[in-house]
């Protein structure tokens, strides 16, 4: 059994790849979460249209992730 | 009486397959939730027109979730 | 008086027959739910332009849920 | 001053005519509710497009619900 | 210093306008409310297109309104 | 550091601007607030394509509002 | 470990970068946020089609704020 927030926390300072509800997928390195999901990545990228736009360090609010994959 | 909890409980390790919310459909192997309903998939796949997209193991956000069947 | 939740209690292995909020309308028999109105259906169906696709055993979260008729 | 629950309290009984978030119109008697506005309505009928669609007993999920009407 | 609930307590039995989220605009004699702004109007009324159509009693999902006026 | 809440404190009696979820502008001036960031704003007007909409007193619920600024 | 939090409150008096729901980018200077993550940014701008527009010191719901950056 895993637990959401624990996979989270095993990730930490891995590469993920993060869906948001706006269509929107970024990259980055997860630096740090909280109990909401809310998220911190290093190093952010957004790809759109095979172009990479690179955004740095970001939060993320929870509330508009749909989907975190480990890369 | 099936509580949704349990039903979750006792599909853990088998193939499940979810539709969320932007109408997406993925398909994975459950290997954890919390009481949010928010999932851990292993081996999480995403069919789309025909083709399969693989995502490998993602954590999805309750909250997008519409419904999960038992394959 | 009926509470919301009773009629769900003794609607338990029934047919009923929900809309949700895309729209999509589902049957099944009815065999758990939850206080926040997540539902474990049995044998569910959805029916579009007159097909029906077979789901099996799903687990529907209730936020997704307009409404719940007994068939 | 009257509490929107207690208009609820003394419409039991009686015919209500609903309006959803998403445009649907139903009406039907109020046969329970709870405290979050969820509805059961008895005999329960969509109107549209003038033709009447028979819905039977429901449960409403208080979240879709715009606005409550006695008639 | 107004708290909007007080607002709302010294607007009892006086004509108000509201704005829905769906962009429809209600008018009535506010009877009552709740701490969540549900609201009990009176002799309701909405306007269309220079039309005025009869609502009567109704109860109002605070979560559905947008603001309050008086009139 | 500001607190949010504090910063509409000290704008109290003070002309604001607001932005609603709806995409509409609403200025006028703050009378009240909540804890929720409900606000009450006086001699509220509605900008429009150039034109003017007098509002009069109204209460906004916090969750239509995007952004408050000082005039 | 970085919480989100955490990053906000080493970011005050720094300029960030704000991509808001509905599209919109802003930039500004952070003084100040609650644990609702809702931000009060001074000197804010928001730039559109390469104009930018100045809107001075101005509170940002949280719900309303997809993610923040650090310029």
């Amino acid at each position: 059994m895993v637990l959401p927030i624990d996979l989270l926390e095993v990730s930490k300072n891995r590469e993920i790849s993060l869906l948001l509800k706006d269509g929107r997928v970024l990259k980055g390195k997860l630096i740090g979460h909280d109990q909401y999901m809310n998220l911190v990545l290093d190093d952010a990228r957004e790809e759109k249209e095979g172009e990479e736009r690179r955004l740095g360090k970001i939060v993320l609010r929870g509330s508009n992730v749909v989907s975190i994959a480990l890369i």
